[in-house]
């Protein structure tokens, strides 16, 4: 059977990591296109990868019948209108995390594609990093006993692009960008439970302005079969990439660490090439990873996605996921801003763009003393 | 100049350790006496570690001349009338985390002392840890930038008696146990930046019946400085002691870890002596750690102690210290038991145990469907 | 164009390895048949992996027209005559470690293939081992500067067969078995400069019979360049595998462990499904990995071997580099026969299992007094 | 009773630490007095500690009378003679390693001090490392089983002083300095088993000058009970101090890593105050230790040798153990310098300094083309 001929709309970063996971395993799905509407941004990431085609419109790609699936790696308030054209167009849609910025997008999108009869498929590579799904099949073979307490960080020296700090472009910061995946990681590991409660704590310890976002965040779930979510995020983290988990359970625990638990501890006067993703260097001591695409899961998640495309697999995470990522996330922005936790399910109304809940909040919370 | 004659409340874990411990650094002071209601207990203690006095009340051993110092190694409900006791008697004070189940207590506790001319001495030990010794004096000296975050964790199987599960003799559960160490450092790390706010998550995992205390808990400060706290604890981690902090600044990050990250990796078909304080056991593969007293800082802090009792130092830890980590306790149960942060000062009334402040709310959140 | 079909010679542990390699990246190759004499053996690892061809003889096998390569996952006595019967099919082959017993073997199975026009692959993992490959790209990137030296150890409890402790059929014990591992990896990583000495120090500490192999080697490399390597093995370590490699230059170092430098530290009261490859249990503190066979290199092997085959790549691992090792194996079972280091060449005569150079020594040694 | 009153002879790092040893555990003995013949060391040295007397030349102090106990921090060729004056002076002597040159020195030095009653004490402080203790205490309590290797290894960038790198002062480059530990530390770990044959294998990486010593060796133990010991050590390694042990058994195994295994793993933009002995900086990923004299053993070793002047405990490293130790050394070098392994008891003749043996092979390896 043909490989899966997918289209990346985006040229950044994301979009870059989508065509290299894409030749890692490259026996289920293919790019031959990619779509920016930035001059010469397309044709260059096609070029890097050896893509034939590069268009300045997505929509323009979106009519090309040979095309079957689309990922956007885009910024995030473009997500709904973006898999809205996509399934219009009648192709499959990766969409990048977060899903996008109100429920109200979130079930317009889940709507569209069911209508139109195509996959809306949610890019949480966290439930295909081999290390961490090692961790969630011991769990399932009840090597833990009883889930009591999960706990996911990601910290890092801060985003790849501007757009990433802007509230209208990514509706929140850090626990926008990076929070989605603890929160996504928890429910998923817990086989989907119930969020019962949310309650999160974040600032801005290096504000770039007087409008900056989070940079910072904790975040506490309390799911409704009992089990504690802890989700620790930070873009001022200096020294590298920090991705990690803990799980304690009434009988076992697990400690996973994907960088400093994976890499070869090294020493250099010289330097050398690469030590990983937003590494501080390669002089002096340093982490260097190995095989970091494989590691995080991508190429499995692009591979998993093109076999659903086939039919061959189930998706193993949905627009519905990113639904009920994006329902915390907003409770989360809420009860920062509030001090206190909150219980789902939660809808705020009137609210486009989720950390305006804590902005409201803090601003509130000042005069107010705290 | 003689060593200080120390006389030592309790016969339990804790006042072993303070035998044992006043043995390891043995220049400045030495244990002279102990005291145990429990018929044998007290000249059971004695014997084991080589020392001439016991006494099964200790007010009889107050009444001894020679002793100049005593430690309070008994349940918490019990330190404030002993504490009053011993300033009576004119001996200087060591008290075992936490201080007391009052601020009344506390204040009455710090102003006997004062009155009578004695030290009131907190037995924090973390303030004496050698590895974190060093995260605090490379963050002195700059290392780190300004802190953003701090987390300390601590958990374990259990505690090594019953009266820790008890309300009325503990005044809580792991929040009280030991999320005084987490607040304690916490506090000192940041130079005692008062704390803003308090938020704590809690909950039975494993309950011993109905009334069961807490056994995890999750608790994050806002401190004035602009840093955040994040204590974790448990009572339920099964695999033996963990006890580490995460410090990460503008400038930095550091990661110590006392038990994993100070031992030898070990496998045994047969097993072996002795692993580590809870640790599992010494068959299969095991963190053995040596020197473990030593590597808590419990020897440094006697002979601390012994030395302010000199005039040589100057306490680096007080009952006002102590007072200031029950006000946080106090705070914490309180924030538990309404799901919201508070803010310091914090003075509840009518409040005779803390956890009474969580109780009555996990009650009331019953009845909110929380 | 279609992928290279491979046939497997073997049905043990190995045979099953090529077989769940090959599924792994399954673009480049695919396994169509299985060949083993032992009744039923075949039929079922045929079936494990979904195979359809099962054959009792291996030259049946052989005669299949659209097979392209075999593998030889058989005892080591059996690798020369089973490589020429694949060259006169005109099969591809992907031998096994080590490559024979002798140097004449040797020289004979590179002329047929190279007379046949086929390719004489060599199985040597470790050249395409994620962790290790790293390090290799920082060395070439000169993050180490010029290298002094290399460590390579692999330790285990034992083999999987009992044909690994005969000498006949094995030609070694360990060092036989693991120690053409270190030694490939150390004349690789060094960019193949010639080996001066070997010197080898072997024992038998748990042998079981009076003729018992060496389960013990610690085998010494000094190369031309001026580097040394250092290769460790063990068949007698408890608690599971370690595969570790150091590698120390004038400017840096790397420390790369492929075991519990990869692993989830994980606890379990109740254990699990499977932690690694050997491991001694999953109660308790133990070390799994996660795609294990991944990060061994083996799939990566098996893929790159298909791409050979098919012209779009060069081989990096050839019956040169097994013959190599080969001397390099006979020369450190002569040093450890004579106590002394052994230059380079070295061709003993009349030698028909390396570890008969060991043995007459040993024998020898006993006479002096040694 | 009084503390035991030290004398030091020495100026440099070792007498220093000296000096900060007898004062992290000061119960038992205290430094008084120290001599070095360059101007103003003496002095210096004692200002920084806090010690009255400072002398330029040795023999004076040792005319002190309330002097019970002297060290020796000196160059090695210097250890006899200062070994026999402190002996006829009436004092307790402390020599640093390696004991002396040749095993005349060795038998004069044990002989002088028996003959005038006083203790010679063999500075070796691994016999006091606390983790390594540890390993030693399971390895009594049967965890291992019977040992089959014990690895020992120190490595760092290069010694302290220039005298190391002198043939005529120390006698030999690396192995004679930190092989002496490695030797000890299996010899003691083995109860003192008697030492069959011993190879190393040694060269000089990094050479200064046409007659470079060693800064590199291997050294291969094989011990009369069966087990083996393998020693590893460096100047040239990078990165700071590296000082580690593995034991392997028939029933278990441990791993003690001092540095890296004790460390706080650190990042740091700005740089802190001290990371540890031979740290190549604190800028970046650092691994900074704490209480590195404790976590060495050393002021523990002090304290030992004080008890064993009062009587209170029986040397555990003494004279004997130094002779035993540079009876392998000597081996060693022969073995180097024959490229073969050697057999114990050895004791070459006309040699002045052990080094000898390799420096003439190596000359003589070259003539053989080896």
């Amino acid at each position: 059977m043909n490989k899966v001929k997918i289209g990346v709309i985006g040229s950044g970063f994301q979009a870059d990591i989508h065509c290299a996971s894409c030749r890692i395993l490259a026996e289920e799905g293919e790019v031959v296109a990619v779509a920016s509407p930035t001059p010469g941004r397309a044709r260059a990431l096609a070029d890097r990868h050896g893509i034939s085609g590069a268009h300045r419109d997505y929509r323009e790609m979106l009519a090309e019948p040979d095309i079957e699936m689309v990922t956007i790696a885009a910024p995030n308030h473009l997500h709904a209108e973006m898999v809205r054209h996509a399934a219009e167009a009648g192709k499959h849609v990766i969409c990048e995390k977060p899903l996008c910025l109100t429920l109200d997008e979130a079930d317009q999108m889940i709507d569209i594609c069911r209508t139109k009869g195509v996959l809306l498929l949610y890019g949480e590579e966290l439930l295909f990093t081999p290390k961490y799904l090692k961790a969630k099949t011991m769990a399932d073979e009840g090597a833990f006993g009883r889930i009591h307490l999960i706990t996911q960080c990601e910290r890092h020296p801060g985003p790849h692009a501007a757009w990433f700090r802007d509230l209208r472009r990514a509706g929140g910061g850090v626990f926008m960008d990076m929070g989605c995946h603890g929160i996504a990681f928890c429910y998923w590991f817990l086989g989907r439970s119930p969020i019962a409660t949310v309650y999160c704590q974040m600032n801005a310890q290096e504000p770039e302005g007087e409008d900056a976002l989070e940079d910072n965040s904790l975040c506490i779930l309390e799911f409704e079969n009992g089990a504690v979510g802890l989700v620790e995020n930070s873009w001022t983290r200096v020294g590298g990439m920090d991705d990690r988990i803990e799980v304690y359970g009434s009988r076992g625990l697990t400690l996973g660490d994907l960088h400093m638990g994976n890499a070869l501890p090294t020493y250099s006067e010289t330097g050398y090439g690469y030590a990983g993703e937003k590494a501080p260097g390669t002089k002096g001591w340093s982490y260097p990873v190995y095989d970091e695409l494989y590691n995080y899961g991508l190429p499995q998640e692009l591979a998993h996605f093109a076999r659903c495309v086939r039919g061959k697999e189930q998706p193993i995470t949905t627009g519905e996921d990113g639904r009920a990522v994006l329902e915390v996330l907003l409770a989360g922005y809420a009860s920062a801003g509030e001090g206190r936790k909150v219980a789902l399910p939660f809808r705020p109304k009137n609210v486009r763009h989720p950390a305006e809940l804590w902005l409201a909040g803090r601003l509130k919370g000042e005069d107010a003393g705290l």
